[in-house]
């Protein structure tokens, strides 16, 4: 049924939709991310792809991974930065960012706010795998 | 190559993005539709999809049509309507819009400014039907 599901930020101002649920993260000391919640905006049954919304509160970060399928994300609320490999950026509102197969990435908000983001994805997708110790001291050394 | 893509709006603040080409349609008396450009942001080669942004200027409409394949849309910028078979909805920034495989449909802009919008669909997708005058008499009909 074609519908419109409309934006209903919460008390805070965090994003939020009608009838998305919205999926927070365990939050446990050894777990490789922090305050970050997602939340699939759309999985149309024709279409091979999902677009999902993840929202990083301020100081908090994704998991540092990586896997075959490509992200394509889009900001949509925010500052914060993204590793690529051995590379840091700055990115901010409407900023749009590609990641290849297999390269690293992470996701971190400012301290003073929020960093909101769609990511477009394949339905099928392979997991993510997380760096050994070598490999994150590898893409720590500059 | 993993890369970012600058948000680069233009001296008027319509949207744009370092490296995305920007289509504006003709303007044709007869054509069906009005003061509307479009940009595809994402078109991963691992993924079946595509992501596109259309502004429609200030006073401005996309084609009415229908076809089998869905859209997903969230409102970037701005405020305006959507045309849902026989209902017409308001619509405003961050709102998301699912369209129905042969809903007919057709985006305005309000007359005080643009309405930009993210629409998610399959590359591989069929061709828009137009209206018959008689189907047109009935979308109109309340």
């Amino acid at each position: 049924m074609s519908n419109i599901r409309r934006f209903a930020p919460d008390a805070r101002g965090d994003f939020r939709w009608e009838a998305v649920d919205t999926l927070r993260y365990k939050q446990e000391g050894s777990a490789p991310f922090k305050d970050i919640t997602r939340q699939v905006l759309f999985a149309p049954a024709d279409q091979a792809t999902e677009l999902r919304y993840f929202e990083i509160a301020a100081g908090g970060y994704s998991t540092l991974e990586r896997h075959e399928h490509t992200h394509a994300v889009l900001v949509l609320r925010g500052s914060g930065t993204v590793q690529l490999g051995r590379e840091t950026h700055a990115i901010g509102e409407n900023d749009l960012v590609s990641i290849d197969p297999l390269t690293w990435h992470q996701f971190r908000a400012t301290s003073n706010g929020p960093l909101g983001f769609l990511c477009l994805v394949s339905k099928e997708r392979d997991r993510p795998q997380l760096p050994s110790e070598d490999e994150r001291a590898a893409l720590e050394s500059r």
